[in-house]
């Protein structure tokens, strides 16, 4: 499939037309960035192992009957999907208390919640993705009542597809965030990669981070980390 | 009643304990605070003003059958109240955009709501009051599940006897925030002041603000918007 033009370039991926107006062709870039692009760096091969994850893991929840915009992949550092009117939310599902979490609500670290923590933050960079309530989103009508039953839904139901996948490898999912857009019947579906820039996994055994964390905090042995993942959930072997 | 010990100094009142274990002495003090209480100024006769007001409004919506702590005034600037265990949430509902809602999610300032909008922060001056969920409420265990369905039913009731009341005498009730507490049956009633501190009130025709917000945006006349409030509501004439 030809590159057509470019739509928009994010911080860790770009975005191409192709010649079937209803499929985008994304492009996986070596970028890393963290705390709101104020920390940037390069990585040869990260790309190239997110978008093997990501489309591993989002045919994996497909192939369990979550609606999601993959398509295929193509090569190293490219996938197809469909487009999507992005909603302007980021849902994050926590399973275990750690990051802005505990930092924003001075609650102890590495704490195992009873359920599944459900949260939304406005995709808005300038405003530094604030945290919102499910009123606020019904309020300010980014996205309706029904849409936001049907993000809960989804997101928990992934987070427990994933939770399980990722155990069954010797990973913890400790939280996750997701992204969803309306195809133009506005059916919803899950958007967005899913790879570790976007979870945090922890290694059950050691607890060792296996995720941006690594990047974030300055761990070192990101990409080797990043490699961990995709190695341990491609051949399904547990360590 | 006698002054006791002294149970706790903050930025607006002092508690002090008195001959009754279950009765507490509260002194609305003159200080005026915002941001944090990054700024700071003391305004003599508005503790006196406060205390009027929070009584009046209090035995008001007692009235109407809300549970307050308001047991009665006792002179200019104190009045007695019931002990309660501080349930640590301020609940914030707001009829019209303004404020920090507007700074953190980027909304237009002054659109009316299609319905109130009801917040939740979590009382912690060294985090600055984060605003929290519903579920981050019920996952840290502040508050029970049943106790934030009595704490969002109490605030949309009072939120619309104070809204009605100040529209009789012509003023808006844009805002108002609530604090809760336990008494030792672990009843839910509310506890803390309801003033032009705790509220945003503008005035019906000319839109002038009446409250704190004279303060935190150096719009003078503090005092003189503070006795406005309370001659308009004590007399009930509409100006």
């Amino acid at each position: 499939m030809e590159k057509h033009s470019m739509l928009y370039e994010g911080k860790a991926k770009k975005l191409f037309e192709t010649e079937d107006p209803s499929i985008l062709l994304i492009e996986y870039k070596d970028s890393l960035t963290a705390f709101n692009a104020q920390k940037k760096s390069t990585l040869s091969g990260k790309g190239s192992l997110n978008n093997k994850i990501s489309a591993y893991l989002l045919e994996f929840i497909g192939s369990r009957g979550i609606p999601t915009h993959f398509v295929k992949i193509v090569d190293e550092t490219h996938q197809l999907v469909k487009k999507v009117g992005i909603i302007p939310l980021e849902v994050v599902v926590r399973n275990i208390t750690t990051g802005s979490l505990c930092k924003r609500l001075g609650v102890k670290e590495g704490v195992e919640l009873k359920k599944p923590l459900l949260e939304f933050y406005l995709k808005d960079d300038a405003l530094e993705d604030p945290i919102v309530t499910e009123d606020h989103v019904s309020a300010f009508e980014w996205a309706s009542p029904a849409e936001v039953e049907i993000l809960k839904r989804i997101s928990l139901e992934v987070n427990k597809l994933l939770k399980e996948r990722f155990l069954q490898v010797g990973i913890v999912l400790v939280d996750l965030k997701l992204e969803f857009g309306r195809t133009p019947d506005n059916t919803v579906i899950l958007a967005d990669e899913i790879s570790p820039d976007t979870c945090r996994l922890w290694d059950i055994s050691s607890g060792e981070k296996l995720d941006k964390d690594r990047f974030r905090k300055d761990l070192g042995n990101v990409l080797e980390s990043y490699r961990e993942v995709w190695e341990r959930i491609s051949k399904g072997e547990k360590r």
